[in-house]
């Protein structure tokens, strides 16, 4: 059981983490490059910043919530550690130094100014050591109510899906938002197809609800669509690459 | 004023509109192609459906929800009529035969068997004349907190607009929903993260909050990403044209 936790990073993961995690066991120190942002997050769930990283007490876990190129030279600096040893990267493995090195995923978009209902997240969780994982997946359980052991290949596919549905679906919309913006439209007005798109999207499989001009080869539409973006070379491309990749999936087509 | 509304077409469009509108004016025909259709809308909201389109009683307004191609036949048949004439199409204009021909374009998505809050769906009218105008916004604003009057390039950018986030996001949804179904993995574990990037994208800029590999330029990642997508062309092709994509618009990259 995991009792006390200290903190390797006080970004947005950190603080969520931190907070979620204040009601069940003792967040003990938080070492940050910035002692000043390590100070802020140990003050906000009554933690101890500290200035060195090998200066950690013992705890039963040390969570890693640093940017992905960052966790192995930490990792390497934690040599003396006995506590488990988790990063939160979903693009990360275990092929770190550490023995009792593990991963407590929350697959979510975490931003420190914005208040999440952690009880949903899904958390997935993976270590070397067969004992640490059933420790952290009790951990995640005391979370979220949606918690799992997964193997390495199964998150890494995970995180590969995140990028589909948060990159690059925030990628469409900013294409869209600048487009209406510079047209004096208001994006905002976008807000109920948006939810209703999610909400049947997430109800029903979404290629059974495919709708549009490319699945019904409209080709005047699009040719249309296309001559509004002459001044927009970007969404242009991105149009069009989305509507042949529609019509490749739905028609079979090359 | 509308008082007494007949429509042409009982699908989505025109069942959700029947139905939101029942509650300010008289529903008076139905027409559709397949008379039994027509029934079935006409029953539920106590109206009478009818053989053939040359057989509508006068009435304020007759609304034709019917797919685009469609659209221009209809009107045609319709010559005798003195209503106003509106089409709930986001591609086509007002090019048509008929003088009162106007456009009530509700900028939604709609399914006969989900029930939706009319009250925030934008509604944007047109109409060639200008008395038809204001009518038809009055109309709107009964069913909606957002009627606005556009014009046709602007009702044009709307809808080239809702491609993006409904088509091209529901996309999105369907290679990443197959990807992680033919891997054991559920679709449904994004639904927190996907309803997190919804309600930044619509606090924030999109552009100003995006993240992930591509933007970072962690070329490790996506080598990674690519290869988990070896067995699957189509998605893999998406995942690398819309991460170039990213790092051109966020990167002035060519």
């Amino acid at each position: 059981m995991i009792r006390t936790v200290s903190f390797i990073g006080s970004g947005n993961v950190a603080t969520h983490l931190a907070k979620a995690l204040q009601s069940h066991c003792k967040i003990k120190q938080i070492w940050s490059r910035e002692f000043t942002n390590a100070e802020v997050l140990a003050n906000t769930v009554n933690a101890e910043p500290i200035h060195q990283i090998n200066h950690f007490k013992e705890v039963d876990l040390i969570l890693i919530c640093v940017p992905d190129h960052a966790i192995e030279s930490i990792v390497d600096q934690l040599i003396s550690a006995t506590s488990i040893i988790a990063h939160t990267s979903g693009a990360s493995g275990l092929d770190f130094s550490q023995e009792r090195m593990a991963c407590f995923y929350p697959l979510q978009t975490f931003k420190k100014e914005q208040n999440l209902d952690m009880s949903n997240c899904p958390f997935f969780v993976i270590a070397k050591n067969e004992d640490d994982q059933e420790t952290l997946l009790e951990l995640a359980n005391k979370l979220t109510n949606n918690a799992k052991v997964i193997t390495k290949e199964q998150k890494l596919k995970l995180h590969l899906a995140a990028v589909f549905v948060n990159n690059y679906v925030n990628h469409l919309f900013g294409l869209t938002e600048e487009f209406l913006s510079n047209n004096q439209l208001n994006f905002l007005d976008l807000a109920p197809i948006i939810a209703t798109t999610i909400q049947r999207a997430l109800n029903e499989k979404p290629f059974d609800i495919q709708t549009g001009p490319a699945i019904r080869r409209d080709e005047k539409t699009i040719e249309t669509h296309l001559s509004l973006l002459n001044e927009n070379k970007e969404m242009k491309e991105v149009y069009e690459f989305l509507a042949r990749s529609i019509q490749k999936k739905h028609h079979n087509e090359e």
